[in-house]
């Protein structure tokens, strides 16, 4: 059966995905001669920055999330349907979805990212990731629920299990993570659960490198280690974790930890529908293509974000997997694409890196925009002011920053709630 | 198993539900000399009157649910464990719960009600209650995947279907559902579905009585219609629905209308766990409480709220099954209770009806408050403040004011978000 959007004239463009760079292209084709026709399995964008405070009921899941179909309002060339692409037909120019099938002249594969156990089918069972809107209420709802069983227990072992918090991967995002949970330590369980005794709960943040935030300068990756360890953070360094059967795990090392909340932010791969050539696909996971984001082998199909992958000089194992990234690779592919139309000859891509930033806690946050770098309560306050101006959309921008001065004034996280239960067996 | 509380040698009361009368009672109890134990399944209180704008996509779940672990910070007598109770043991003094048992000197049960669909089992497969923060994320879930299921067919009984509401139950929370429904037509559905005519979106409030919001006085209840009508809404009086089989319902005067959204909000009854005498339960599925809200026949176990019944000559059936019934109830039984430990004799229940209100629309609000009716704009506005001011936490109260201001000003319902689809099989 094919998905039912009008038979027009002019070129139609599928987009897979309402990421930073399908919402890009999508806008930034706003005008031109096209059918664009976006496919997302959710209905709504995710401004993933900021999953890790719904995942520790800073914020609503409604806050960092926008409905689709309102960002792309009034804009006549757009049609969106909500459905999972499941394959691509490049000899037929189509692609295969759980609503239906579509030919496309012009494809964007821009689906993003999922979280990676590198095969480890008990790592994959057993650990929580975070890295959709769903992913994170479902740590928020464990994390809730172990206290709720903590109190329950008179098992000084079980108790400790409950209490004790790993998470694995010392990269921004289980840095935030880490200091957010720690936040919640520091501030607020205690007072829900003045019958436990907040000494045993444990935040260890367990890191195969030999420093935490590996992308950023080392006077910022000091400054953050030592955010984390003022917030009572244990840090384990060049630490792999070797087994996890759900409640003990085991680093290379030998050291064994009782834990029932282990999260797992160690590792990213490309969410890659079935149909693309196998050797266009890197070993990590991410589809390769050239300077103008066209996937290698293919004509009319193009990947942009964490999903591509880019071999430059300046970056041989492809560019960081962040928003702007993503941004900057879909604005390419709409000018090169506008370009291509009058005739001209398109534009390498080429990464203007604005710089990163990682926050800790309150008045906690490392920043750096090229040789700028600083951290402390500006840190923490550009930090605050950046990412309320990306989120999308004005009421979410109002009520993010109203929770956040909530919190701010109350040492409080409000969303302690448990409105679904956790699930184990959940799909993102 | 034994719920692990603290064994303590003042009496030990046990509060089944945190709603408006259980919550009231622990409140009213902070100071006493007792030890309080609250059992819910959820670790949150609901805002009830307002999951109607949870389901139709105007308020966040998070802004009318409230943390109980905070309502009672600092409450040295109150002990809250999360858990479902099954089954009262009134021969033994103890409960019998989802996390063990637990012996009681005092029971109050204030479990509230859950949809009644009279027995008819195809009513409860098929259609939608609403009466849990779930069961409203989950229609606001079918809504939004129907119209998008309506962009994807070509066959027009189905999308007729998929576009057409029939809320069954001319109550408030009926009145109030189809109102919201009707606005998501005329202001937001329309900009999010240009593909689709409206024209083909039917909203159909069936009532099985002569008249909607039966409680009210006939001026308002006639103005309540005249707004609904205004909003597009069609009213159908005197109509029982009788077969519905989840895509075809028919009334019981043979009037057909296909629909995949039918909403049940026609019948309320008390959720009573197992174990009390089946004498004390009347045929409407309400626990029979005398005067002091002491259920017949038992010496220690007290019941308020929705779930209780007490006929008095004002009220041979019972009080309406509203928030304010409950909490009147529950300072009765705290102050009684202080009272017989003073060796005072008790009080007997005497309800103080402060009104009623109903909103349908912007602008769109019936209220009276004994004599004095009115609605428009001011009851629209009476209704807003009073919410506000009932409404649980500072924080919620400031979100979901922001909320409204911005839907007024935008003509808009910002949280149109599918974030776990819809799941026919979900338990409330």
């Amino acid at each position: 059966m094919n998905i039912n959007v009008p038979e027009v004239k002019v070129p139609r463009i599928v987009i897979i995905g309402c990421g930073f760079g399908g919402m890009e292209l999508a806008q930034y084709l706003h005008k031109a001669d096209v059918q664009i026709v976006m496919l997302d399995k959710n209905n709504y964008h995710t401004f993933q920055p900021l999953l890790y405070q719904v995942a520790t009921a800073g914020l609503e899941a409604d806050s960092i999330a926008y409905p689709i179909r309102k960002i792309f309002k009034g804009q006549k060339n757009f049609h969106f349907r909500m459905g999972e692409v499941t394959q691509i037909v490049p000899e037929q120019n189509k692609i295969v979805s759980t609503i239906g099938e579509l030919k496309y002249d012009y494809l964007l594969i821009a689906t993003g990212s999922t979280t990676n156990f590198f095969g480890n089918k008990a790592f994959e069972t057993q650990s929580m990731p975070m890295k959709s809107v769903t992913e994170a209420l479902n740590l928020r709802s464990l994390t809730l629920q172990n206290f709720e069983r903590a109190l329950l227990t008179t098992d000084i072992h079980e108790q400790e299990a409950l209490m004790t918090f790993v998470v694995v991967g010392g990269g921004p995002t289980g840095v935030e993570l880490a200091g957010a949970i720690c936040e919640l330590k520091k501030h607020v369980l205690p007072h829900d659960y003045p019958e436990l005794d907040f000494r045993k709960m444990r935040v260890i943040l367990v890191e195969n490198g030999a420093e935490l935030l590996q992308s950023m300068c080392a006077s910022n990756r000091d400054r953050a280690k030592e955010y984390l360890e003022e917030l009572g953070c244990e840090i384990w360094l060049n630490t792999g974790v070797a087994k996890y059967d759900g409640m003990l795990a085991e680093t290379k090392t030998g050291k064994q930890i009782r834990t029932l909340n282990l999260v797992w932010t160690a590792g990213i791969k490309g969410v890659i529908p079935d149909g693309i050539n196998a050797e266009s696909i890197n070993p990590r996971g991410r589809i390769l293509i050239d300077e103008y984001c066209k996937v290698k082998s293919y004509e009319n199909i193009f990947a942009v974000g964490d999903v591509a992958c880019m071999n430059t000089g300046k970056y041989p194992n492809g560019h960081p997997q962040v928003a702007p990234v993503a941004i900057q690779q879909a604005q390419l592919t709409g000018s090169n694409f506008l370009k291509a139309n009058k005739g001209l000859a398109p534009v390498k891509f080429d990464y203007f890196d604005k710089g990163s930033m990682a926050t800790v806690g309150r008045n906690k946050a490392v920043v750096e925009v090229r040789k700028i770098r600083f951290g402390g309560f500006i840190g923490w306050f550009v930090w605050m002011a950046l990412h309320l101006m990306l989120l999308v959309g004005y009421r979410n921008k109002i009520v993010v920053f109203i929770n956040w001065v909530w919190n701010y004034l109350n040492y409080d996280r409000n969303i302690r709630l448990i409105i679904r239960p956790f699930n184990r067996n959940l799909k993102a």
